[in-house]
């Protein structure tokens, strides 16, 4: 039986010593102390845990892709702090904290998701200069940058945005969501599962778990969000509400919505059934997943 | 003799079709038409033309290296909307047309930037799933990364940011052209050599004369500024000096800006006259670069 608070935990650590390392020396000061507060206001750096999860289910070490985790959280820290940006989401918290933008402005909150942005690439690219890694670097580079850009995570932003106070179909709830969320999970699992050296079936596999799990992630924040209290969850109650963003239980009620997140955990363990190597921990990852208070 | 302007003219065409190919399908229209709007608000395709011409001296044919002059051209079409913005330098014209915030809103501003710079690191990415390119995408993607990170682009918008309204020794003055401007300069001409299979030899002799034209470049930009009208550059005259932005003229006097141009101009050209390959068109292009007036 895996103790998956404790795998978490222990995770989460290797994750956040890691990436304090790759905080730039040189730099101008502020920009250095400004991606320091963005990392130090934690989060549960589920992607990351997602990666190395993925390599050990492959048969990976830790050491050879705790990089590309980093990497991978790099690139959510910056799509958070410029969606919180006063001209997108305009959000004073996150994760219980100021945000970056209320504490250092917005020309430097910018500039610090660039850098983020920037530095994911960067880790990859120096991951691919090791002997022997270049062909799985430039196949990790294409698939982040897919799931960031203008068919992942931007364009999701963009139809978030544009979808402002109209009245959404689940169709485009669904779309917005796989987008914005999804297409990160995906990503830190594929990414993870190329470092791992998995094959083609193994990849597609994968992909299909690390979709219906980041459907229902976000479902989930939905769920959490509608009924959840500032002090759970680290940002104003029902700001999506306010901002009236159309949710999957406000379109498909709080019932229907949980069950649709049973409904993808079954699908997603179904994928996992179905690969030729060890699945108890991304199992008991998607369980931790779907049945989260928080 | 090489007709310099015919060159750049032949090379800017074939920029401008390249650059457009890589518009997504798929993505939100707001957003293509946003990053469309930036390409054919034009420019002078400085960097990516310096990108093929040194591949064409290192012996390399246009077809194999057009994607990465893409990519550097697109980080710097990043750099600018970024800059542009409101929370930075304010700007309401670029390029004698306004910038993307005036015409798209600050949001749209922000993702059309970001999606620039995912869309770089993508078409490296790609280029390197080509048979045999693997080694070289990884070297430039991390040459491309390294010019626009925190100790390149970034850090030199930060301390940018930092020096409006102080007075700058020349050494901050200079410290500030070779993130802001140098960085990325360089990094064209290292990326279209590595493309190209360039010996080290080569790589370090391109870098000398990179770094050379690149600071000469922005004395001549500031001297431009300095000096100009409206009409010839696109941009509102003195805005520099309204923010009282430190330049080369201000703290050297045009006169010996003018000078420092010029034995930049030769050291450039004795880094060429140690090269192991054909380099007229190179020495050609930072006659233009230097010499230009506008």
């Amino acid at each position: 039986m895996i103790d998956i608070d404790a795998y978490l935990e222990s995770k989460r650590e290797l994750v956040n010593r890691s990436l304090f390392q790759f905080l730039p020396v040189g730099a101008p000061s502020v920009l250095t102390a400004a991606m320091r507060y963005n990392l130090e206001a934690g989060g549960k750096r589920l992607r990351p845990v997602l990666t190395l999860a993925t390599t050990e289910a492959i048969g990976a070490g830790n050491e050879s892709v705790i990089n590309i985790a980093c990497a991978v959280e790099m690139v959510h820290t910056y799509s958070l702090i410029h969606d919180d940006l006063p001209a997108m989401d305009d959000s004073d918290l996150r994760r219980g904290v100021p945000t970056c933008h209320k504490v250092y402005g917005e020309a430097v909150a910018v500039l610090t998701g660039d850098a983020f942005l920037t530095l994911a690439f960067d880790i990859i690219a120096r991951y691919g200069l090791i002997e022997g890694n270049a062909d799985k670097a430039v196949k990790i580079s294409a698939k982040l940058a897919e799931a960031a850009g203008t068919r992942g995570m931007i364009g999701g932003q963009v139809f978030d945005l544009l979808a402002e106070g109209k009245d959404l179909a689940l169709d485009d709830v669904e779309k917005i969501a796989s987008l914005k969320t999804g297409a990160l999970l995906k990503a830190a699992v594929t990414c993870g599962a190329i470092a791992a050296g998995a094959s083609k079936n193994q990849l597609k596999l994968l992909e299909e778990f690390a979709g219906s799990i980041g459907t229902a992630f976000q479902i989930i924040d939905d769920l959490l969000d509608y009924e959840g209290t500032c002090e759970e969850i680290g940002k104003p109650v029902g700001s999506d509400q306010a901002r009236l963003k159309a949710t999957y239980p406000a379109l498909l009620g709080i019932e229907k919505a949980r069950a649709k997140t049973e409904k993808l955990y079954h699908d997603a363990l179904e994928a996992l059934e179905k690969l030729d190597c060890p699945t108890e921990l991304l199992a008991a990852l998607a369980h931790k997943l779907v049945y989260r208070a928080n």
